[in-house]
This record gives structure tokens, sequence and C-alpha cells, in this order.
């Protein structure tokens, strides 16, 4: 429970029922009936709303509740030692609080929440009989009330409850505060979103700042004219970009290193997803399943696990060849021909009508292959759900870079098109970016408001014909909420949430960006004035627009940034090429020593990128020696008693 | 000690001291009587051998002696359930015993022998005065008894002794087992010479037989005529030679990990310097200065650390400018105009005395560089000693890099002399390593060989004077071990052990195959050869030569890998330079189609080397499936305790 003063109750999931009819039936097995008194039961707080479409039950629970689950579910919780241990009711004085003052952060409460809803079973000898609207429900000996009644459509849904008085705040403090465009709260995003959310506008934000710098070099080298300087300005300008994107990403990585130690969290900054070493002592659940394979296969335990391992390797790599070939034999053909007739076609009105069968074949492609690798992602053996969004993030990354670049690369390494190369990029910048991310954004406020005024619109002509309880009343919040759109994804519902299109979004514009950096300098300005409003504006949808979504629990920014680092070393290849084809008016390939240079600068470049990850520590020397500490200290208090129980085992 | 039997006693330490003058002293306080005393009275084994020139006193210990000691070292030693604790000697059924039986492994043991043997202090409560042969020793309260004797002289030196049986088996099953080139008793190496050597072993061992293939693709496009295809030969060669190179690397990793498994030490694979994660709960030593630190400045901790860690960072960027620029600025002309000369001049004469001009002054240039890279690398703000070496490491192969390629590179890429160059590779490839290796590998023995030699002669003509007490006995043992010269690195002696000087042979060896990998395809035959013949002269080396090493516990080949890797990306470069150079005949930079496949090779090469070790696990999931196991067990059984401890210290 989230608690602010003594009795004051914050429910956090709504449970969605239909509505009763007239209270005709008040039989002790009525469904509703019988699920809210096991909720009460289980020591939740329900508060029962009727709205005008349907019956709401809202629930909280108080922090003992919330503690039986979490120990029951093996929860590992930081201590004041800085370690991760088993979650035990009562050493609840060995824990650490949230900086918010609670127990529990919203994801441990949320998993709690939903193990204690989930986890109500008929423990009756026989299966007992319940009274629907639509007949009879057979509530099985070990069934789950809740799960029955979500399979017979009973339970419409279960979601997750804004904190009214937290979330007017954070509007207050967060998305409508204009006054400092970058700063935001970012441990009150994290409490109330989780580390998910709270990583991704954390790097939003300083994203958004250092993009100032380039952005005014590029004002600078559009606006400024050097006289004789010119021919070295666009070469200056290539090497500070790069220089300053290594130089982000780098500190990025310290900087995600700082706030997890600061939300409490074990940092496994830098940790590729193979590597277990950071999750080990901290793993949110534990690792049953391969824990269980290692009991029973005691003797060819190795050689089995080789196997697996090997035959993964070998399924992944044959799904990532079918994706990628697909990728190239359909969607790259079909990219170029849309370039080459946008480029040779003369009339608007052909254009116009070419684009628009363009995107809407695109958009199908997309849909279909997307699916496609949802399927291939799922089937693969994959060691964690968090690994497997990030193979999802790559493949479906793999699609929208194609869709994005092919026809800016057509026009700019092909046709070396430069004023059309500008054009689109403009186009691009302006129209998909900022007009586009409005819309996107806007849209699910319509479908919203179409949802509230056609409940209201109902319930009032019900009312007019004598048929509503009630009085006209006006729609309750909860109601409201879940008249919200949820915050999903285009692609993969159950592997990623919305941030998936959010981060899409922002790579494909660094992208952008970067690798035409030499061919529109100004392009930066554009970004920088995209991603302040995008900060808002994701804030509002948050808040305002959407569901609180379903907490998650990753702590860096994941695939996105092997991502953006792919981005890095291509934008430092493809600016070499654009400057070769800038200073190069023949195109004879004949410009031996500008040529030269340029492939020097650009192996430099790369060498630079590769080799400054290793100068700058990606974790900050306090947070390492703090984690030490903390490890050494855990160890020394129970390393005796441990090497007891080694030894009895030993002797037994 | 290291049993075999049960009354079977391996001494494993000598000391030398001055003989004593006839037994003319038999008082107690005779220096060298009171230090074997005290050696007894700590519970060492002691066996005293009058040589020819010194006496040997020899050391043995029981395990129980050597457990003391561990416990009060605060040796971390791995237990049953896998993970790593404080050593306990009341718990010593807990701790896993080495794969040879002994409970301690030859590095604990050195370890705690030295700590014995520092640690005899003077308790009484005043200064006892001692007899040596040139005046008193004065041993003051709480003073080390052997630091003591070693400062004055009359210690000449502590050292390890071989153990003749292991030793000689060794000799038989690695040294001297011509039958399986490639096959070594990694076992029995790693429990006589511990971790660092036979990681050395490993790896060279894995090298040579992967060299084996590119040898015989080197040796077929070589001899075999191609007839049309003879242009895409080359190119295919180069490809298939950087893919050997990027899989090799990818699974030395793996292999890494796995013989760390079986050594049962704890991974740190693939970890970089920087990173603690891994050694957090598996270091040697407790961390106890940082841990100072953080105790003492609690308040502005953060802070310190921070402009700490930058300073550090600062003043390693200004060492590392300085001998970057002082390698460019004086050994580049230097090497350059050797390389300009030694083309233009026609007599041989002439080039031979400009050889021993040059072979002189860069001698004396490493030797200097080498001192300065050394006092450099001691001041800097560095973690720890392995991370000193690491240092060291990358500043010396800076000079011997330049010295050995700048040369090749320049008839390669300055002058285009395809045939000089070829001539060159053979010249070093075979002189500079077959033959110079054979040498440098004999004049220890030489040294030996002759210094045994002076001290037999010595004693025979005082006996033959008769001075001398005994018969004219033949060489004892040990005294032929303290003759033996030590495993010394050509630099740095407190920071590396002669291991440098073989690891920099062999990744200058494997930059001179790789960098001209298309200029002379013959080369990995060469390496091959010398690689298969280096195994057994490092073992001949090891064990007939050279005194016993002191035992070093790295687990990875640390700075070298990365240095390897270094010069396969280097690689990729040179030979596409190569490449474009051998189909371009003009010189006139117009090849255009072919030029721009080549560079584009290039790109998909380096992509594919960083890409790759992305795709395959460093660490195999056998290995990482146990160790997490092993942390998840170790935690539940503390637990419990753990949290009853953190909640007490809480409320008291």
């Amino acid at each position: 429970m989230n608690v602010y003063g003594e009795g004051d109750i914050v429910f956090e999931i709504g449970v969605v029922v239909p509505k009763g009819k007239e209270k005709q039936e008040d039989g002790d097995n009525n469904c509703i009936e019988v699920l809210v008194n096991e909720f009460m039961k289980v020591g939740l707080i329900v508060e029962r709303i009727v709205g005008l479409q349907n019956e709401y039950i809202k629930l909280a629970a108080k922090n003992d509740v919330l503690g039986r689950a979490a120990a029951a579910l093996q929860m590992r919780k930081r201590t004041h030692i800085g370690v991760d241990l088993l979650f035990v009711l009562e050493e609840i004085e060995a824990f650490v609080h949230q900086p918010d003052g609670s127990l529990f952060s919203w994801s441990e409460r949320y998993h709690c929440y939903n193990h204690i809803m989930y986890g109500i079973a008929n423990t009756s000898m026989s299966a007992v009989i319940l009274k629907s609207d639509n007949g009879e429900v057979h509530w099985e000996v070990g069934e789950s009330i809740l799960r029955k009644l979500e399979s017979l459509k009973i339970v419409k849904d279960v979601f997750p409850l804004h904190d009214e008085r937290t979330r007017k705040k954070l509007l207050k403090t967060w998305a409508l505060n204009w006054g400092d465009c970058s700063a935001q709260p970012i441990n009150e995003i994290c409490s109330y979103y989780g580390t998910k959310i709270a990583t991704y506008f954390t790097f939003l934000g300083m994203y958004t700042r250092w993009m100032l710098f380039p952005a005014a070099f590029g004002l600078t080298v559009q606006l400024v004219d050097f006289g004789s300087m010119q021919l070295w300005v666009l070469p200056i300008f290539f090497i500070s970009v790069i220089s300053w994107a290594v130089l982000f990403f780098q500190f990025w990585r310290r900087k995600n290193a700082a706030i997890l130690d600061r939300w409490q969290m074990n940092c496994s900054a830098g940790v590729d997803p193979y590597n277990f070493s950071d999750k080990e002592w901290s793993s949110f659940q534990p690792q049953s399943e391969v824990m269980k394979k290692l009991e029973s296969s005691r003797a060819g335990e190795k050689e089995a696990f080789q196997r697996e391992e090997w035959l993964g390797c070998l399924k992944r790599l044959r799904n990532d060849s079918i994706i990628i070939s697909s990728i190239i034999c359909l969607q790259l053909p079909l990219e170029l021909a849309y370039a080459h007739l946008y480029e040779i076609l003369g009339s608007d009105l052909l254009k116009f009508s070419l684009t628009a069968v363009y995107l809407f074949v695109i958009r199908y492609f997309t849909k279909v292959s997307g699916k496609i690798s949802v399927k291939f992602v799922k089937r693969e053996y994959n060691k964690n759900i968090e690994y497997r969004a990030d193979s999802l993030v790559y493949k479906v990354f793999a699609l929208y870079f194609m869709q994005t670049y092919i026809g800016i690369f057509y026009h700019a390494l092909l046709h070396r098109n430069f004023m059309t190369l500008r054009q689109v990029l403009i186009q691009r910048l302006i129209v998909s970016e900022v007009l586009e991310n409005l819309m996107v954004n806007s849209l699910p406020y319509l479908r919203y408001s179409f949802k509230k005024y056609r409940a209201i619109r109902k319930n009032k002509r019900k009312h007019e014909r004598g048929l509503s309880p009630g009085k006209g009343r006006s729609i309750s919040r909860v109601e409201k909420e879940y008249l919200k759109p949820a915050y999903s994804p285009s692609i993969g519902e159950e592997l990623e949430d919305g941030l998936f299109d959010d981060f899409l979004e922002l790579s494909l514009q660094f992208g952008m960006v970067m690798m035409f950096a030499c061919a529109f300098p100004l392009g930066f300005v554009f970004a920088t004035l995209n991603n302040l409003t995008e900060i808002r504006t994701d804030a509002l949808k948050l808040l305002a627009v959407l569901r609180r979504p379903t907490p998650r629990e990753t702590t860096t920014i994941g695939a996105w940034l092997n991502i953006f680092q792919f981005l890095l070393v291509m934008s430092i290849c493809t600016n070499s090429a654009l400057l070769v084809w800038l200073y190069d008016q023949e195109g004879k390939w004949k410009i031996s020593p500008g040529l030269v240079a340029i492939i020097a600068m650009e192996h430099i470049l790369l060498f630079i990128k590769f080799g400054f990850s290793r100068m700058v520590p990606e974790e900050p020397a306090w947070v390492k020696a703090k984690r030490m500490k903390n490890a050494t200290q855990a160890q020394d208090i129970c390393s005796k008693q441990l090497l007891k129980s080694i030894s009895s085992q030993k002797i037994a």
C-alpha cells in the first residue's frame, strides 16, 4: 500500500465486472459476490463502484498482506547492507524503504497484487457452483477464480489504477512544467512508473541536453560563410559530431550506473544479455528452470548444456537469416522501386498516388513481418524475457531501418542528388517527426474521448427511458481509466510495452541526423526541437491519455543502446562516403589525396569509437566501491555459517 | 605441504645463507641458528644442506601450519558449494581440495610460506643481539628477522624450490613428449606452476592447433596455380584468415572460461580490467584500501571518488600522450631513416654496419623507454597490480610494435616493393623467430652451466689446498637450483614475470603473419613450425633451465588479448591496402570498381569482427549455469542469518 497519511488508502488495481441486474440475486453464490468476498478474505481492501456501463472493484492492500505475498514469491529485496536478499516478513527492519517512503516499489507491489489475486483458488473438497448472469460457473478444486472468470469474460479486465494525487503532482512538476525544458523529476517518475519508463525519460532528457551542442554547431555551419575555410568546415563538423556521439554514449552508461545506484537497484549497466554475472545475486525471480535441469541431469550436465546452447545458436542463426534475406529480397526491391519511380515521375498527382500505394503496401509488409518476427522470437531458446524482447527489437528495427533509410540512401549514394536528399531529410524530419508525433499522441486521446462520449450518451438515453437505476451521474474516475487505451506497442504486445515505439522513433531520428550530418547540418536543430516537445508529449500521454502502464523492471535501455552504437558506426561510414562524393566533382574516383585523407579519417574515427569505450570506465568509481563494500560486508557476516553448513553436508 | 605418501616431505622454499665457519660458534646467538630455530618454532620442517659455496635451508610445512597462515591472511578459498569464502581452519571439510590432492594450491602455499617466514618477529620485550660472521645484528622488537637478515645480505636469497618428482614427471609427459605435438598436461602444469603460466601454455597450444588451418591454406595458395581464378585467390584467403582469427579469439574466451571452471577458479573471462563484478566475491585479498577510504570519508564520499577517478584518468592520459608522442617523434624517424638508408645503400658491408648501429641504438632506446614506462605506470593511480601490469604491457608493446613493423610498413606501403617485403618477412620469420628463439632460450642454460662449472672448480681448488671441510662432493640439487637464473622479464621486474617476453614474441609473430597475409601466405607455415618448437623450448626452459617461478594467479591472458584483437583489426586494414596496391598496377588510384569492392570488403570484415563477438557468448552455458547455481545456493543458506544481523544492527 502506498500510504500518505494513516487512513489514506490508495487503490491500485481495478477489476471490471458487469453490473449486477438490479440486485435481484442476493444469493451467496453470485460469482461477483463470491469474488469480492474472497478478495476480502485474503486481506485486500475492496471498494465497489457501480459505473455507467460496468461495475468496478478497486483493490488496495496493507504492507503485511503484500509482504506475505512477497515472501511466497521469494522476492529478493535490497537490504540495508546493499545486498539483495530473499524477503522475509519477520525481518522487515532489514529491508530498505523506497525513496517515497513505501516498503515495496510499484513493480513489487504489482507483482504481489497479481500473486494474491490470481492465487485465490477453491480450497474446499469439491467444485463450487457459482451463479452468473449468463448461467452457472463450475469453480473446480484448486482452480483460480479470477482466471476462471476472466476466461468466461465475466471479469472484463484487470488493470493498474492511477494514483490521482501523485498523477496530479507529476502533471504539475513534469508534463506541464514548461520552465526548465529538460528537467524532469526522475525519482518520482521511477517510483510511479517503475524503472523502465524512468530510464527512458532519463535517457531522453540527457540526449536532448547533449543535443544542444551539435545543434548550435550545425546552425553555425549552415548560416555562417567561412570563406576560404569552407572546404574544412564539413570534415571538422563530421569529426566533432562523431566525437560528441561517442562521448555521449559513454557518459550515458556512467549516468545509467549512477541512477541505478540512486534507485537502489543492482546495476547491470554495460552487461550484455549473455552475461549473468550481475544478475546472479539479484535476479527478481529464482532461475528455477535452469536449476531444475541441473538437478535432474547430473551426469550429462555439461554435454546437455552445450548441445542446447549450440542448438539455440543455430536456430537463432536460421531465424535471423530468414528475416534478413526476406528483408533484402522483398523489402529492398520495393523500397528501391518506390524511390526510383518517385524520382522519374513527372506529375505531382502520380507521385501522390504512388506514395499512397507505397504506404499501404509497406504498412502491410511491416505488420506481417513484425508478426513473423514475434513468432520466431517466441520459439527461440532464449534465457529470459528481457533477452527475447531484445531479440525482437533487433529484428523489428532492421525492418524500420530499411523502410526509413533506403530511400534516402538512394538519393544520397546512387543519384548523388544532394538537393533531393536535403528536401527528403527536411520533409522527414519536420513532417514525419514533429507532425506525425503529435498526431500519433493525440489519436489515443480522441479515441478515449469518443468512447467516453458514447458511454455517457448511452447512459443518458437509458436514464431517459427510465432503465438506469441511478440518476444521470457523471462518469466516475475509475470508469474513465477503464476507457483509456493501454500503453501498448505497435508490435508484439507481450514482449514490449509502448516504450518500443518511443525508442524506435528516437533511434530513427538519431540515424537520420547522424548518418547525413554532412549533407544537412541543420538536422540537429530540428531533432532538438522535436525532442524538447517529445519529452512533454510523452509525459502527457502517460499521465493524461493512457492507463497506468504495467511496471517493468529493466534497468538499462538494453538493445537500443546497441542500435544507437550501430547507427553511430554506420554514420561514420556514410558521412565519409558523402564527403567523398561532395568533393569528387567528376565522379571518376580520381581525387587521390583527398580520398586517402577521407578514408584515413574514417579509420581513425572508427578506431576512436571502439577505443574510447575502453578508456572511460562504464561505471563511476564510487558506485563500484559501494557495491564492492556491500558484497564484502555481506560475505563476512555469513561466511562462518555457510562453512558450517557445508561441512555438515559433507559429513552427512 | 604437497604430499605423496605419508612420510614423504616435499621441500618447497629454499633460503640461502653463508656457510658457517667450521662450527666454531656453537653459541645460541648465531643468527643463522636463531633463524633456523625460529623456523622450527613456527612449525616449519627444516632441512639444512651445506653446499659448495653456501648453506641452504630447505623448508616444508604441514597443512595445519599452512592453514593457520591462510586464516591469518584472510585467504578466500573455493568451497564445496562453489563459492569462495574466508578460510577457517576448523571448517576444513568445507573447502575443496586441489585436483592433485593437496588442500592448498601452489600459489596459496607460496603466499602462506611467505606469511610465515616473514612474520617471525621479535616478540620479547627487548632487542636481541645476534652474532653473524661480520659482527653483531640488533634484532629489534617487532622486527621481522628474515627481512632484517635479507637487508644485511646475510640471507642471500629466498626462492621457491622445484619438486624433483613432479618436475621429472612433467619433463617426461610434457617437455620431451614429442609424440603428440600440441598435447600438454595442462592440469599438472597448473598445479605445479600456477594459473598464469598454465593459461599461457593453454593459449599457446590452442593457437598452434588452430594455426594448422591457415598454414595449410597458405601452403595451397603458394604452391598451386589456380589459372584464371588467381585473381580471386588472395581476397578469399584474406577473408578466410580474418574469419579464422575472429573465431579463434572468441573460442579462446570460451575455452578460458571452461578451464577456469576446471581449475576451480572464479571466472573473470571477458571482464575488462575496469569491471570488478566477478572479483568482488572472489578477490584474493580484501580490498582494504578502498574500504578504509570509504569508511573514513562518509560525507564527501562520492565527490572524493569522482575527483580521484578523473584525476587518475587525466594523469593516465598525460602519461600515455607523453609516451605516444615520444614514440612518434623519436622512434618513428629513426626507424624510417634506417629503412630508407637500408633501401638505398648499395654495398653489403655498409648495410651490415648500418644494421649494427641501428640495433645498438634501438636496444638502448627500448631499454630507456621501458624504464620510463615502468616509472610512469608505478606513479599512476591504478586499482590493482594486475591492472598496472596491463598498463605496462600496452606501453611496451607500442614500442616493440614500432620497432618491428615500421620497416615492413615502409617496404609495403610506401615503396610498394613486394619482393623486398617478402624477403624481409622471410628473414624476420626464420632468422629472428626460430634462430633467435633458440638462442635466447639456450643463453640462460649456458650462463647456469658456467656458474656451476666455476663453483665446482673453486671448491675443488679449495679441497686440493685442504681448506674445504668435506670431500670433493658433487654439487647438491638445491645448490644447482640456486645457480639457475630466475624467470624474469626483460622489463619491469616487479610487475611481470618471464611470460611477458613469451607473449610479446607471440603477438609480434601474430602481427607479422596476419598483417601481411596477402603478401606472404607462406608465413603461417613458418609460424606454425615456430610455435610447435616454442611449446617444447618454453617447457624445457621452465623445467630444466630456470628456477621454479613465483606463482601468479591471473586467470586470463589479460592485456594480450586486447593486443591480439588490435592486431587483428590492423590486419584487416593493412591487407585491404595490400590488395589495393597489388591490383592497382599504375599506382594512379584508378581502379574504380575494384577499389570500391575492396573498401566494401574491409568494412564488412570489420563489421563481422565487432559483430561476431556479440553473437557467440564468451562463457559456455554450462559454466554460467553452474556459477549461478552456486551463488543462489550460498545465498539461500545464509539469507536468514544476514537478515537477522541487519535488523539487529538497525535497531541497535
